[in-house]
């Protein structure tokens, strides 16, 4: 029972603000395509200018913009055709005055011309003539050399996860592979006597297959970590101290789904005490009181309540904001939300963050009810509502915000 | 210009209710943890009942409720100490009228009980003997049996992407493999004579480095799908039919990101139509009219505007939709949205749906505009509005849903 001496309960809120171990992932390169949702350390840089050339945005002819003021329908500019650009290739022939070059889209713009005018507003009447009945001002129908990204502007910002237009714009500029922070390797240890593997064909009354662990690693890959499931470590004394010696040198987080009773959760406040330094042992959180958050030689270790339900949520509300800081990104990514009216009355104590589990119905979010040892209550759930830590409760019939499982 | 004659704009409704392949991806089994977001063809019934056993919530004693009717702190029942339950173990004795058993949070109760008082409503004045200040009701304190989940009862429903939870519950229920669909192979196809590799280091005026690719294959791997990036095939005539015949048979979905010039439409089109059936040739959508649907064997092909941005945003309101679908899940999960402020008119046609990139600030939603040619329009945007088909705009000042890319 050594560990009640050191019981400090914190608001999820002091949390989030408080709790913010210093380590960070390695940086390493990777290929574009494995660098989807990874964190850039820094802005890359553009190696080019993009799109590198003076490009035609319309299939056309390249003029000289003056040669086309005052054209119309009544008073067409006729302008000489002096060749055609062809898709891929720089321009084999310049504009003068009086004369026009064919443009595909895309095109590079020859030397002399400064607009294209769209197919639509010309005719060829003449063999080797161009018609052109509307005027164009210089730069129309172009994108200039440097428009979309100049040489040495970033390409994408530092500590915001990729996303697949970063990709895209990265290979437009010849960057095949990206400095970005490796994956967090999350170490997950379950504990407790009752606790078995989920291959467990036949259990006896008592035991329980490790639901946690197969959750938790989910919850890590949606958050682009790496979980690395450790196994089941019994009730024994020193069991739980030793696994976390040898696991932590290959940990940037530790994640701890601990036996439900008092003694059990003792024994995961004892081993991490024992092994660094205790941040708070007990959480604002309904469900999930029994949280311990700790640093151990650097790296956080989260302990989470014993009930999967509770355990989820927790890692849910301040697991996920670690994690995604320890890959260098401050402000994980936003999750979907629905508007909906809350069917009934919710109460809460002040003080406490409540994360109620719901069904969304046509605009109608229902409260789905049970002990905290269900998990079908969050399998059955579409998403959950909060209910702030100054608020004693939220009234039916309100507009509350759901954030959506997705 | 043969295509021509086959051009058959529609709008994004239509495609979204007209455009239904009927393939679907074979079934496969997987392990959990590589279930995480695939899609279950069928209900996943419990073998077990979960927890499996009557199982205490909370540390304390098992009872016959009857016992402790009335009790309270002036009036306290008196009951004998039978034993202790250890956590993971079945029962080794029985509760009689009378008596109570020690119980851990989580273990099993055992027989004779129907209730587990709370430990902070007792005490243990006289050795053996458990002093009880608190009446319980029958089922306090316990969940039964099949609380979480029946025998035969689905565990996760079919139809919707697993999540993190949903893996929780299969392996508390032993289910350590699951029947899901395949991933859809989707085969990325770019074309056009003036499309380099990313990987080019120096190009000639003309040349772009694929970009399109890149981000459509981190499209597709956020959609669950297994891109295949197929390569570039140049404009020669013949050239892309032949590349489609080539991939059809080990694709469930291809998209030609085609070459922007008028020719380059022509050219995909054609390919397309003497392959399979063409659902439309043109999209009512803004970026990204020249969009094609088709089916070639029963393969959806979806043929994309040349310029990157325009290719993007219809590949997400079309190609999403259907990527899911060929994954048995007929609703893509929500995407994260906030309501935001528009900061100046937006100009529409009637009929066309419009998808303009904003920028998010204070609660303002700024629009970036600049040629669909510009792929960095859409990186410095958070997200987008859309202006829906029957509207001709939308108005400075008006709160709009803004969908975040995360």
């Amino acid at each position: 029972m050594s560990g009640r001496e050191f019981f400090t309960t914190r608001t999820v809120a002091e949390a989030l603000a408080g709790f913010r171990p210093a380590h960070r992932t390695a940086i390493e390169s990777v290929p574009l395509p494995a660098a989807l949702h990874r964190v850039p350390a820094a802005e890359v840089p553009s190696p080019h200018s993009l799109p590198g050339f003076t490009r035609s945005t319309v299939d056309g002819f390249a003029v000289r913009a003056a040669d086309t003021y005052g054209a119309s329908d009544g008073l067409p500019s006729y302008l000489d055709l002096l060749g055609a650009v062809d898709m891929g290739a720089a321009p084999t022939v310049s504009v003068r005055p009086g004369g026009c070059v064919a443009m595909p889209t895309g095109g590079s713009l020859p030397e002399g011309a400064d607009a294209v005018v769209m197919v639509e507003y010309t005719a060829e009447t003449v063999p080797g003539t161009i018609e052109v009945t509307r005027p164009v001002a210089p730069g129309a129908g172009i994108v200039r050399a440097d428009d979309d990204v100049a040489t040495g502007a970033p390409l994408v910002p530092a500590g915001r996860p990729l996303r697949a237009p970063d990709l895209g714009l990265l290979a437009a500029a010849g960057v095949v592979s990206v400095p970005v922070h490796a994956r967090p390797r999350v170490v997950i240890i379950s504990t407790g006597d009752e606790v078995v593997p989920p291959e467990t064909a036949s259990l006896t009354a008592g035991q329980v297959r490790d639901a946690t662990a197969s959750a938790l690693a989910g919850l890590v890959l949606d958050a682009a970590g790496e979980p690395v499931v450790a196994g089941i470590v019994s009730d024994e004394p020193g069991a739980l101290k030793d696994k976390l010696t040898a696991v932590l040198p290959e940990a940037d987080l530790v994640v701890v789904s601990a036996g439900s009773s008092v003694g059990a959760r003792d024994e995961t406040m004892g081993a991490v005490a024992a092994l660094g330094d205790v941040w708070c042992h007990g959480l604002a959180i309904k469900p999930g009181k029994p949280t311990l958050l700790a640093e151990c030689g650097g790296i956080p270790v989260i302990g989470l309540p014993g009930n999967p339900l509770s355990a989820l949520v927790v890692f849910g509300q301040v697991g996920i904001p670690v994690l995604w800081r320890l890959s260098g990104c401050e402000t994980p990514p936003a999750r979907p939300t629905t508007r909906a009216r809350l069917s009934r009355d919710l109460a809460s104590a002040a003080g406490r963050l409540d994360v109620v589990q719901v069904q969304v119905r046509d605009g109608v979010a229902e409260p789905l009810f049970g002990p905290s040892a269900l998990l079908s209550v969050h399998t059955r759930a579409d998403g959950y509502v909060i209910i702030p830590e100054p608020a004693t409760g939220l009234d039916d019939g309100l507009d509350v915000d759901v954030t959506l499982y997705a």
